[in-house]
Parts: C-alpha cells; structure tokens; sequence
C-alpha cells in the first residue's frame, strides 16, 4: 500500500464538519472521499490530524489515505481540485512513510481564532470572525492568555465527559495579535481536548470585557470544573492553522 | 419630511439583488426597510445610489429614505445594526438636505472587481473573489485598463437593450492593484451601465490570459456590438466602494 500525505483547508460553514459518521451528509470527509474516488477511481480511507466541528474552518488540515496504487501527484493536485466544491481545497501533496498516520503521529497543532472587534460587524466577514462590539482590553487578555501555557489537566475547559485518558495537555504558546480591527488568539498545544479552544476564548473575551476576572482561569484549571468557565463561543472565528509531527 | 442618508455595506450572496420588485424575496431593500420599521415604527421607501444585482458586493452603497419624524442618529445606528441581518451593516447615518437623492445625485461611482490569481483555489475567500488559475499578463491588462478610460459609448460592455437614451459615460479611472495574491481591479465613472464591469473585466481576463487581442476594447467600443466582448464574469468578485455626490 501507498501512504498519501495531503495539506487541505477548508470553509468549515459549508460543510457538517469533518467525520463522516451514520448518515451526516456533506462532511468535509464524506466530500472529500468521493471526489478521491472519482479522480483516482478507488474508494480509500482519509484519516485526519483531528475532527473540526461544524463551521470550524482549517487552513491547514492533514490528511493521509492508503491506497493501492501509485498516482502522479502534479495531476492528482490537479484533478482533485477541479472535482471538490470550492469550499474544500487541497493545498500540497506528497507520498509519507508507510507508518505515518495523519492523527497518531501529532506533535503539535496550532490553532487561530479571528475576532472582529469594532462597533459596527461587517457582513463581508460574517463568516469568517466572531464579532464583539463590546469594548476588549487587549493587555488583561494578554495576560489571561499566558495563565493556559504549560501543562495543566484542561478537562474544566471542555465539553467533554470525564475520562480515564488523561486530559493533561501541554500549551506551548498562547498569544494575541492586532491586526487592524481583527484581533487573531493563537493556541499551540500537544494537543486539544473538545472544544476546548471555543470555552477557552469564551472566558478570555469575559475577561477582555471585565466580566470574569483574570485568576477565573487558574480557578478551572484547578477546580477542573466546566461549570466555572464561561460560554463556548461560536465556530466561525475557529481556524486549524497547522499541525507539527 | 425629514432625509436622511446612510452608508451601508452587504454581502451580495446572501440576498436576491437591492431591488425589491413583485414577489422577490430577500432583496436587501426589503430586509432593510423591514428593519427601518421594526427600528423607527414607520414604513419608509429606501432609494439606492443604484441596483446591485444578485451576488454583488457593497461595502459604501449610498441609500436615504425620507421620514415625518427626527429620531437620534447614534441610537439608531446601534439599533438598525442589532436588527439586520448579520448580511447587512449600517455604517454611518446622517441628516441630509431635503432634495438629496442617492440615485439622482449621483457624481462619480467606483466599483472593485477581485480576483483570486492563484494555482489553488481558497475555500475562504470562494465568495469573495473570482478565482482565476491560469496565469494573468498583468501588464497587458493595465493597458487594456486605460483603454476604458475616456468619454465613450459602453453599449457594447453592457447586457441593456438598445435605447434612446445616452449610454455615453465618462470613465475617469480603471486601475490595477497586486495585494499578494489579489488582482484588484477599480473602476471610476459618472455612471455604469447594466453588467458594464462584469463584461469590461470578462474582456480584462480574457486580454490577461492572451485569449483575446488588446485592441478587441476599441473593437467594441466603436461597434457597439455586446456580441464582440466576452464572457460576463461572475458577480462574486464586484464590489460598490463609494459614491461621490
């Protein structure tokens, strides 16, 4: 078997998110096992870095399938993204070690998420940022961002059930960045529990607003208590950015 | 009566064109005057610097409405945008004269065609720009640009039926921008004819990719022949930026 590693990103708005799963149409993983099919004329397997939620978007999503075949790849790039609907694109293509596993083989993966902050939203972004219209004090947010660095168990900021797995993660950056009226929070972690990204800016926003205090976040970290942080905040602002191995 | 005048921007993807006409739903005319009710408690007619057509952008479209009360501008802005849609944005408000008509009075108007000249396409900016992938000769198509320029009959540019009335218009600027891996092209005119710019920059395209000769514009210009020009390109890509009074 050949291994085919694949960069993608994708419109998360468009589709059911990534897995393909009972009979969830239009998943991005559905969509783009179909359009291998008709380009390559096999029905393979994809296996992703991680599943996206609906409206989760990704500008650098991995993805590997085995198949039996060799294929040129100049022609599959091609091909395949003249088949997808334009809200999934492949960006890079290139053969991997047999053993390489697009989800097992993880080191790192960074996420982006987008907020438009500015008194009146923009409809050509609606999309693409989560607005606040609210006044957010980038300094206090800077500092709220830097409590998540470390290891810690981030169970208190997921929506997940508790397990036996560990759900001690390590975040390596958490930083703020202003670009115009747009402030982009970037998370880098060995890896993120369910949702965790979207109940984590929901709490750095509260803070941003002064509607949470900053030691809020240690108080989840310790208390290991979904019920003490904040909401989970929309999928639209939510990009896969990278992943490491 | 008092007039006011707003400046609003849209995403044209969302909605069935500006005009409201028979039984057409979800034009940005009726979303907005519907919102203007909801907001005000007074049914108003809402008169555009112009039609946009379904799938078409505007980030300064000029609208004013005439009213029999005053209200206060700063909480009517906070609460137009709150009913909009998130496809609709209110981005400015004012008194004007009693005489001032968006459409009337219009000077100068300027539109922005974008287009995505890249190998792969970008999932996130599918309804943003047109996506061109084969390569563009930029500097033929600044020279098919300034070929525009100039008092001439744009007949052959436009999808309109013949008429009695001029369809002579002075074009004072058709320029190209390069941002990154954006062709930005602008266009400024005392006024557009039906489809102008999407035919115009059907023929801009077709001189980049070296599929239609340069001087086919005069070709055009002087027959008055839609038949000559080219393809009319997607609405996507076409933004209104601003009207001048």
């Amino acid at each position: 078997m050949y291994n085919y590693k694949m960069i993608i990103s994708y419109d998360g708005g468009n589709h059911n998110g990534w897995q393909a799963q009972g009979n969830t149409k239009n998943t991005i993983q559905n969509v783009l096992e179909n359009s291998i099919e008709v380009v390559l004329g096999e029905k393979v397997e994809t296996f992703a870095s991680g599943r996206t939620d609906k409206g989760v978007h990704a500008i650098g999503q991995v993805v590997n399938f085995k198949i039996g075949k060799k294929f040129v790849i100049k022609d599959f790039l091609t091909n395949i993204n003249k088949e997808l609907p334009t809200s999934i694109a492949v960006l890079e293509v290139s053969e991997a070690e047999e053993r390489f596993h697009s989800r097992l083989n993880v080191k790192q993966k960074t996420y982006v998420y987008k907020v438009l902050n500015n008194k009146i939203h923009d409809p050509l972004r609606r999309n693409l940022c989560l607005f606040v219209d609210e006044p957010l004090d980038i300094e206090l947010m800077k500092r709220a961002m830097t409590l998540f660095v470390g290891k810690h168990d981030f169970i208190g900021f997921s929506s997940m059930k508790k397990t036996k797995k560990s759900t001690e993660r390590t975040m390596f950056e958490a930083s703020i960045e202003e670009i115009n009226d747009e402030i982009h929070f970037t998370f880098t972690s060995d890896g993120f529990l369910y949702n965790q990204i979207r109940i984590m800016m929901g709490c750095v926003l509260a803070i941003g607003q002064k509607k949470m205090q900053l030691n809020n976040i240690e108080t989840v970290l310790l208390a290991k208590d979904r019920q003490l942080a904040g909401i989970t905040v929309a999928p639209m602002g939510l990009y896969l950015k990278e992943v490491q191995y």
